[in-house]
């Protein structure tokens, strides 16, 4: 369930002037931008940003790139996207970072249906004229850039019909394979990148029968080990919190004896914290 | 242009009545069966299945399987699919041969669109309940396996932008990693697999005046060497009989100083060549 509180009346014109007074004068007035855009959501703030573009003939991200500056702007400029268009944007910037964000890139490739994997490189393509695989080989090296293209290429099948057979065998040739835990191996690319993930799930159950641990735990430490990033807390936030993030919460604060909202409050400050509070279905902010 | 020759009228129905009176009593009715779908285009194909289906309860392809045999059963039941229905069947059994052919997953990768291959990969699963990256991953090996997968996987960029910094390094990297003609190395499958149709051309051209060689050819030695496939003729004249099969039989006259409709003449027998001339435009048949 969604933490977004977003109200079924609205009016599009009457959001767009209230932004553009918050952005007048000296100064901005963020308090006004988070009540309006952290309550609406991705239907209402589309036709937000077509009428503040039919009003003021600008593009309200353009707009508000100027006025606001740091974490902030970046979380409402990616707030405001499209879902299809921020996960093509992400993937974007988690490429050009100086150590890219391997995780963004296999969130996109895994927690997406085909056809939602399919749409977001199809936007990819059309705001950055060349094509995500494209982009991944040239931001990525060794043998994460073979596993990261070819997750991020194959058209996955998407039935549930599962082969026990070849579940059993290539538990057996990821066992083989995975030597002090790392992702190499020409198999374990070739099974994690081409088999259906209700496959996957099938082979993963097997490996665990036959070799006592869980993949997926080996996996996740290894993805883990990438190294830090600063942006994942205000990424999953944005991208969740008209979906599932009231799971989400529960399941940290199970898994963290700490609510997803301390943590928030915690790390972060001002006009940054009180979005991401906002999002997280905070009503005072 | 296209050889095919059909009528501008016909009705479904009396083509499915001749059809199936073409298959009653002892023996079949070939020179019949060849004069009416030998003359039909796609969407008239299509309107006889239908009309087939309809008035016998029957499956036409199901039908002509058990009335016909050998080559000429193959190529009337392969001309009756759907074009993207009869590329994913061309696929899987290129697929699924003791030696696999190739050249038929290239060409399906190389010679659409984006789009097209998309469609085609679709239908395939919607077939075989399986991805036809899969199915690529488990029939071959090695270094092919690793760039059929690649070339099969990916949603390449079709827009016409080059990058021609790109074209001169990619041209130098491929130079280096060509050893002894062998489709080796991970950059050149990198290359040869994500990279625009345009793009890879203006990388190709930058490689004849750096290399003074051109690699298109080599390309094409290397997948001749694949071994000769007795099928290809056949494949060739049926996918290519409604779109350019006029300009692939002119450019076969200038390189081989004889007609395609010879060659047919001399490799083939009986129905099957009568069948396969039929589709070439030769009217007598």
């Amino acid at each position: 369930m969604a933490t977004l509180v977003a109200p079924e009346d609205f009016s599009p014109g009457e959001d767009a002037l209230a932004i553009n007074k918050a952005c007048q004068g000296w100064g901005t007035d963020e308090k006004a931008i988070i009540l309006i855009l952290g309550h609406r959501n991705a239907a209402q703030r589309k036709q937000i940003r077509l009428a503040y573009q039919e009003i003021y003939l600008k593009d309200l991200t353009k707009q508000l790139k100027s006025e606001l500056s740091g974490d902030f702007e970046r979380a409402v400029c990616h707030w405001i996207l499209d879902p299809v268009e921020r996960d093509a944007v992400l993937a974007n910037e988690a490429l050009k970072k100086a150590r890219p964000d391997y995780r963004v890139i296999l969130e996109t490739a895994y927690m997406k249906s085909p056809e939602e994997l399919l749409a977001v490189k199809r936007t990819y393509q059309f705001l950055y004229k060349r094509s995500l695989e494209e982009d991944v080989a040239s931001h990525t090296t060794g043998d994460m850039r073979r596993l990261l293209i070819a997750v991020v290429s194959v058209y996955r099948y998407e039935g549930e019909e599962i082969d026990e057979g070849v579940a059993h065998s290539e538990a057996n040739i990821l066992g083989d394979e995975i030597q002090g835990g790392a992702l190499k191996g020409e198999e374990i690319i070739r099974i994690l990148s081409t088999r259906s993930k209700t496959q996957l799930i099938a082979t993963f159950n097997n490996y665990k029968q036959i070799h006592g641990t869980s993949i997926t735990k080996l996996l996740c430490n290894t993805i883990n080990n990438m190294g830090t990033d600063e942006d994942t807390l205000s990424r999953v936030i944005i991208t969740r919190a008209e979906k599932d993030l009231k799971e989400m919460k529960e399941l940290y604060l199970e898994r963290n004896s700490r609510s997803l909202d301390d943590a928030v409050s915690s790390e972060t400050t001002g006009d940054y914290k009180a979005f991401l509070l906002t999002l997280l279905g905070n009503q005072e902010f």
